[in-house]
């Protein structure tokens, strides 16, 4: 007898099929034909396999019966056409195993719908749910395309550290890693701490971005980009942001602003493609209940090419438009949230992509551009922007050239001597090169339309918060 | 004019074609006919592109002539066939562009080889080595497999986390994760690190190990993976220990110890099919420099089934052999890398799958067997064994019984209150699972034959060393 997923039984092409089907029970209704109706999910997908428990079972009045939400089982039986109309096929079962219970007076998942902040209490159950194991399910989705896209790109995947010694990438407050004593930790004969007696032989941290060493690989293979997890030590407690989350970086030599600006518009039309094709039954369940905008954002990022803007024709616009807004439109400062929307959601109604940053407001490693005819620096930084969600990618063509390199260094008080390998690749066949950031979790949130991003990521970490 | 990637160029099927071409310049000889042959490699493959550069272009003897090794040209030119045998085409030049220069006297990579101990000083120029290259390209090739294996056969990618609470996992030395300020930590009226004021509220540490949360996912989505960084903190230089390594983890519901070695031994074939398909010249650079058993040993694995043994045969088999081991065959102890050997390289010349170990040198959460005919406990561990290599694989079925769960973790010493939530998976609709762990540089030092993993690592973090 063949073992059939719940996916696979509930397909009309399995009828008449003899087969074994193992999950976890979410309902049981007894009708008064002396028969019970067992719905049976395995995680395979969103929908319930219909079991058929006729009153013959051996274990019928003795188990069968009292079988509640979270039992597991593996039911045996035939697959049979459906006589109600939901679902193509339901199983008339000829025998039911038991192989766990699960008390309904201390069993948390009963049928009353729970909030997702009470689900976050009990992260190790929550991905049992309708919602959450639909998050999980499109967020494997999303990975399997990103490493399918580049591969498929001839992009290869490289493995940046996630313990590093530079405190310099500048990105963000960083957690220290350590083996030292945090009680008695040695001291120099200053009384400071003797970090040469830390595993790394100095401060070591956890990364903020792949970046930097992922040019190291361009320069070498071409094409590359990392997937992984990237830590922020900020003490934010916002629905936006996470201590732990996993990043995609590509970053290509010989690639311009525009070639990236390419790769990335193909990248999220990939991801959507894939989405919108595998993850049907999923994407209805956000569209219902999430998130009623989720299909028509997603098929619009799809149909039209991304509109393409220099932040200087940003500033023009916005400060033509005849909205109010609450943080003044000046060219030299970033562009606040309510900008993007403006731009996004109002003007363009789709995704944008601003390129060429103020200098000012942007990292020394972005490449400098020929002032403008008012003589402003600018950088070749471009950042998209979605409905919905606001920048989605961050990323830039990067300065290649060591004399430009080295100046921005100075100008941002950077020391030479933290970046003496990053120089190198400026000094020894420097090649005009470009990358770009995605968080994977504003991916999710954007194809699934939810609202936290802590209920996209399986256990995620926070202020005070790194249960499980 | 299209770009073709060196790998591109050199297939006989591009021979017409008019194409640019970028890279860096490996070597330049200059012939007496007055044009010079220019080995390009962009690092989309081993091997290099010839670049046939006559006088004619314009740069020939301000620029070309003063190519080497590392400089970063573009080359727009036709393809046509190689005079030469070794390849089926080259690239006459039109025209050369030179983005980046690369001072022979400080450039660290001339034409002489450097010691692989060497390199990995230069680990941010190592790429651009034939060895290393190879060695990342067979890596990302690895890593594609092991998603599109797990992919197609069903299983949910899972991002368990990093940092972790959970002091407990007991499968090594941990490092801390903390922002408190090292020199003056705050403490508490006893003098103790006040642990709450950390960033989570408590002490905080890197993941060893992501299978028991992978359990919390198989326990609801069926079949998952992990594939992420894990950490140890041993103060060990081996060249076979990293502090910071890449595994992979499946756990599937409803597997017994059987479809767990099924699932190993279909995994490792894969992957090597995959390897052996498409890294046929990165695997001849192996088998040519750095191992003559790579390719003899990859093809081994892929034509014949895995021995399957039970420890306790295995004992037998070693007590039995005429073999002189330096440490001890006696049931009850844990085999030594010369036994495995034995068993690999010499009785079996092949895969060996060790089965059944004692109870008593094995960790809480594996299942465990009806004690045998002499009243002796096992669990069901699995070890997948592989000659060159030993250890590659190591997993069991898990013990789904609460009651002998809590026996386990009582004669362990370990407090159940740390577990509350994986003997949760145990109380409610628990069923039988089972999982194992690939760490990723072994896989890659099997495939390739490369004697140090911090040889198969982009940048490894060993005691003392986080450089770059």
């Amino acid at each position: 007898m063949k073992k059939l997923s719940v996916k696979e039984a509930r397909l009309a092409g399995a009828i008449g099929a003899a087969a074994k089907v193992q999950g976890w029970v979410r309902t049981r209704r007894d009708s008064k034909g002396g028969f019970s109706f067992v719905e049976v999910n395995d995680g395979t997908c969103l929908g319930n396999l219909q079991v058929i428990a006729p009153a013959e079972i051996a274990n019928y009045e003795s188990e069968v019966k009292h079988l509640t939400a979270g039992c597991s089982v593996t039911v045996t039986g035939e697959i049979v056409a459906s006589a109600g109309g939901e679902q193509a096929a339901e199983l008339r079962a000829e025998s039911i195993t038991v192989h766990g219970w699960a008390e309904p007076e201390t069993y948390p998942l009963q049928k009353k719908r729970h909030s997702l902040e009470k689900l976050r209490e009990w992260a190790h159950l929550r991905p049992r749910t309708n919602a959450i194991g639909a998050v999980m399910r499109v967020r494997h989705r999303v990975s399997k395309s990103i490493h399918d896209f580049f591969h498929e790109d001839g992009f290869f995947y490289v493995h940046t550290p996630i313990i590093t010694a530079s405190d310099c990438e500048g990105a963000g407050e960083m957690f220290r890693v350590t083996t030292l004593d945090m009680a008695n930790p040695p001291r120099d004969d200053k009384g400071a701490i003797d970090n040469a007696k830390d595993f790394f032989g100095r401060p070591a941290y956890l990364t903020v971005s792949g970046q930097l060493e992922g040019e190291i690989y361009a320069s070498a293979l071409g094409k590359v980009y990392t997937f992984g997890p990237t830590f922020r030590a900020e003490n934010s407690n916002t629905s936006r942001h996470l201590a732990e989350f996993w990043m995609v970086e590509p970053e290509a030599a010989f690639f311009e602003l525009t070639d990236n600006i390419d790769l990335a518009e193909r990248f999220l039309k990939r991801i959507v493609n894939d989405v919108l094709a595998d993850c049907q039954e999923d994407l209805a369940l956000f569209q219902q209940h999430i998130d009623k905008t989720v299909l028509e954002r997603l098929e619009g990022l799809q149909s039209g090419a991304f509109t393409r803007l220099p932040y200087t024709e940003a500033i023009t616009l916005l400060a033509g438009s005849a909205e109010k807004f609450e943080y003044p439109v000046e060219w030299g400062t970033d562009l606040q949230a309510e900008h993007e929307r403006w731009l996004t959601e109002k003007h363009f109604k789709g995704p944008v992509v601003l390129t060429d940053y103020p200098a000012s407001i942007k990292p020394f490693y972005m490449f400098v551009n020929e002032p403008d005819t008012e003589g402003r620096l600018t950088v070749r930084a471009m950042d998209v922007l979605v409905p919905g969600v606001g920048e989605i990618i961050g990323g830039s063509q990067r300065e290649h050239r060591l004399d430009m390199l080295e100046t921005r260094m100075a100008e941002q008080g950077l020391n030479p001597a933290d970046y003496w390998w990053y120089a190198d690749l400026r000094r020894y066949g420097t090649v005009p090169h470009a990358g770009f950031g995605l968080g994977l979790e504003r991916m999710v949130q954007y194809v699934t339309g939810m609202a936290n991003i802590r209920d996209v990521i399986p256990f995620p970490r926070t202020p005070g918060s790194a249960e499980f």
